[in-house]
């Protein structure tokens, strides 16, 4: 009920995480400008550098003459002081990533999920994944400060406990934590997609000094993950962001959420791929019909895609119709949080990841209430494909470096 | 872009305001406890209190004995020892108040709005007012700290520079908080109406020790002040809390906002009685139509109130459509913000707060998707009438001993 104090090493810890940040920033500053930009004193910049050379988690560079003044030692965040292993499940496949400290990443891999063995089954692949790919990236294993796993929800993000998500089958109350750390030898974090897309792109991405942001992450569902004054925010329960349950029509279609109309029910891929087989059953005409006709199972989300970008009118529509109505809810979510930047990531993203942008674009231009006072950004993610695997290393560097002074509610 | 360290002094404010929110939570609790619950020193703890009896803002009570140990003092927070004016205006009155720093009113005062002297008269009339009202509380008016002033928005709360509100006519760019401090000789502060009224429920109300809730405010329009991780939030651009202008059907009728079937449009007072009032004039029987008929400016927000409590079917049922309506509102909000409480205040919910209150539980219960996990709190704010006037008081007491760390972009 009441909340904790700080203390010395706390601030200490902080002001070192805001001068990582701002060399990770800036890419190449120097100690004069982090005491500007950050109003910490030379000498607290000075003690904060050398500490962070001590620890090889910054370099000195090149050096800058600028003005008559004397050279300028520049500083660059040092890519090869710390590794992270980013893992990604998802129903039908998990991809596994070793990322380091600027978010290069030095390894990839992609496996099917083997759902038919059981979440040990999986667990026990993942492990052989994650040992292969470090050894294939040829890093020590003492410089992986640890494992990220990006897991659909709902889970308990503490205990690293994953409770039935709709599309892993049999995984009720699993301790993938535990049973991952004990596997590996290396510590395991677990937090739920969009959360972990977020956090990469705050980390590695477009959003490296964006205070507001929201990312809207298009797997097999839709959600958003949340940074609310430079800090992720997950609600009281850890259940923040649930965007894709927004109701875009409160009498409309019941979603198995308890809602209706939701954003989750029209704009999601299946729901776009619905919508489509909707109207090829019907008869009507498209470029999907042969398709359609050889086997309904073969028009998924991909070809849908594909036909929408050839051009076809049945498809082209549909995926109008979900870009507008993702754009709907978009505005609400903007009318609320007031975020300055919208990205797109995950794999509904993908293909058509351009025209949901122009049309998110559009509505918000037209019907956002302060739309006069500013100017949302909304971008696809520069993570592209591995915004999911990518969030999930990134879920360790967030949690080992970044700024947090009350760390007892955050991280 | 890149963000402030912190440092020593900044660092004692904080843990001086955890303090103070740990007494003023508590009422009555002893050094030792407050070292247990903040995770501060003893001695820390120690120093903090001698400062703050210094300052008169705390005073040691009564001994109370626990187990076998020594008596513990036990600590209050003062209320003689600062206080703060709150000014609500809007469009058809201002209300006044004088509060303690615990929240206490110990003057309140109310005028009509006389837009008809413009801006710059309202605001001669204003201080004068203000000047009324601390004399009338016989306080010294070195122990005020400030006016605070809640208005409708659009306003740049930096500069207290108030744009054009739909309902004060001519307050075009009025720097009301210039012009107010020119005239009273006190520090102004202004900040929006529902923004204001969050900020009055944690610090006096019924949210003290709330990390993360919603105050939705129904004045003449719908509003709500969020409260993040123990912080005020407004968003990057200020503008954070539009709820009133979430759609609820997004072809629904085009509102001044820009977009459609916004949440306002169905759920305000004034929305409720034009929805009241369209079946009035299709003839609809009702317990209204005398005054319907005798004049139809007569049936105003007061009149529907009042019928729809005394059992009038056709308010009654237009009553429970704004409350059901509301309530999809307030899942679509909580299901992205994981809010512990939303707390209803304002003029809009004097009369009917319960009926809405218990709509609201009933479709939260029904539509939230994490509703097995938690349970969310719906409140009708302690301070009733007040709220607005006490909230614009509580942004004096919030800005000046409220725990802030990263002061540059908070308070």
């Amino acid at each position: 009920m009441v909340r904790s104090g700080t203390n010395l090493p706390r601030v200490a810890d902080y002001n070192q995480g805001i001068v990582l940040e701002a060399i990770r920033i800036v890419d190449g500053i120097s100690r004069v400008e982090i005491a500007e930009s950050t109003g910490l004193t030379a000498q607290t910049v000075s003690n904060i550098v050398k500490r962070l050379i001590d620890r090889r988690l910054v370099v000195e560079t090149d050096k800058v003459v600028s003005g008559g003044g004397k050279p300028r030692v520049m500083l660059r965040a040092n890519p090869d002081s710390a590794y992270a292993v980013g893992v990604q499940i998802d129903g039908d496949e998990t991809s596994f990533i070793v990322a380091d400290l600027t978010g290069r990443v030095v390894s990839r891999d992609r496996h099917p999920t083997s759902q038919e063995l059981g979440p040990s089954g999986v667990i026990e692949q993942v492990a052989s994944a994650i040992e292969h790919i470090v050894e294939k990236a040829e890093i020590p294993s003492d410089k992986i400060l640890g494992v990220g796993v990006a897991c659909p929800g709902p889970l308990d993000r503490a205990k690293g406990v994953v409770f039935q998500p709709p599309n892993l089958r049999d995984w009720q109350e699993v301790p993938l934590k535990d049973l991952l750390e004990k596997k590996t030898g290396y510590p395991v974090t677990v937090d739920n997609d969009a959360t972990a897309a977020a956090i990469g792109e705050r980390w590695f991405g477009g959003a490296k000094s964006t205070s507001n942001f929201a990312f809207i992450y298009a797997g097999v569902g839709i959600g958003a993950g949340l940074f609310v004054e430079d800090h992720v925010y997950r609600g009281t329960t850890a259940n923040a962001g649930e965007f894709g349950h927004i109701s875009l029509n409160p009498e409309g279609p019941e979603c198995f959420c308890g809602n209706r109309g939701c954003v989750e029910f029209y704009c999601s891929p299946s729901g776009l791929t619905r919508e489509v087989l909707r109207r090829l059953k019907r008869g009507e005409p498209s470029s999907l019909k042969a398709m359609f006709d050889s086997g309904v199972e073969r028009v998924d989300f991909e070809a849908v895609s594909h036909a929408a970008l050839s051009g076809d009118k049945l498809a082209t529509e549909e995926l109008r119709k979900s870009a507008t109505l993702l754009g709907y809810g978009v505005v609400n979510l903007v009318n609320l949080l007031d975020v300055e930047l919208v990205v797109l990531g995950g794999k509904g993203f993908r293909d058509l990841g351009q025209i949901y942008k122009q049309e998110i674009e559009r509505v918000l231009h037209k019907r956002l209430i302060a739309r006069q006072f500013r100017q949302i950004k909304v971008r696809l993610s520069e993570a592209g494909d591995d915004a999911g695997a990518l969030g999930a290393a990134s879920l360790i560097l967030y949690k080992t470096y970044s700024p947090q002074l009350t760390g007892l509610e955050r991280i």
